[in-house]
């Protein structure tokens, strides 16, 4: 399958990196074929600015913008490597959804309703957390499902996985191995 | 009280920006003492960069961070006034919050456990939403208040209130008429 993997950490040495170098492994292992957009590397602009509303009133997104619409359309699986930072996305992956996931691409309302142009891939969303399982109840992973899966993927009819990874500040090398190891089964059910 | 006003819109002539005014001619009017940062008009910097965790190395923050840091540090009160996208920040805003709410600044690990410097302070968001109430089930908004108010600022020690107004998209003058005046108790309340 055609997979798009968005990675958005700053550190070339994180856990984060690790994950991302091997997703990417696992799935050309799979066989699939593989885009990655890496946020950070591509220092992709966050802020949503008045030119992103352009596709709105003229059908042309701003070129950065553009580019990665058509990696989005070429997906049928998006797969994205990021932390959690203060229960949400980094604020270059949420730029990301802010200016590429904009109206008339990702969603629209036509005279029947809503319509979702991007309905029928999947997303698989991986993130670390600094903080043990422990300090997230229950309630909080909902809330992160909600406003993530939910709030983004879903609403554009992408149905949406989430593999959590907690814990990560100060953790063993035993855990992290653990759960790139725990990636091949993750993947293959993509 | 000391009162900064933290805002996050693209567009002077949003809804957004008419509660923002409002909320600055109230507080003026009530005799706190009101900055503002207007994050859009100040072009700040959204993503998090390597410069951004010296504060955790060298004790030397950014010089626009510090700019904010100094006005965080010198509110009593924190009122902030965005839209809500995608069930979460505007990038713009989610970026002031991972730079500007740094290890260090806003929490820190000591031999006793966490540490809260911002504790004590209080926070009001008021946030607008494009769809209607009826799409935000009871679930959504507890989503929406574990992200923001609990995973951001009560995990600072600051206690949050939330704002919610909903059906901004195609409402009516009338709405939004009602909105602004709402803005006189929450703001009492402070």
């Amino acid at each position: 399958m055609r997979c798009l993997v968005i990675y958005a950490h700053l550190n070339p040495f994180s856990f984060n990196h690790a994950v991302k170098q091997e997703v990417e492994r696992l799935l050309e292992e799979m066989g699939h074929e593989v885009k990655v957009s890496d946020l950070y590397e591509m220092d992709f602009k966050a802020v949503l600015k008045p030119e992103d509303l352009n596709l709105l009133y003229s059908g042309s997104a701003a070129a950065d913008v553009k580019v990665e619409q058509e990696k989005v359309t070429w997906a049928e699986r998006l797969i994205l490597v990021y932390p959690i930072w203060w229960t949400g996305f980094p604020a270059i992956l949420k730029g990301y959804i802010d200016r590429v996931f904009s109206y008339g691409f990702a969603y629209a309302i036509d005279e029947r309703g809503w319509v979702q142009p991007l309905k029928g891939r999947k997303a698989l969303l991986i993130t670390t957390h600094g903080q043990p399982e422990s300090v997230y109840h229950d309630r909080m992973y909902t809330s992160l499902r909600d406003t993530q899966d939910v709030g983004v993927f879903q609403f554009c009819g992408i149905e949406a996985q989430h593999v959590f990874f907690p814990g990560i500040m100060g953790s063993s090398d035993e855990l992290r191995q653990g759960y790139l190891n725990s990636l091949r089964d993750a993947l293959a059910e993509l």
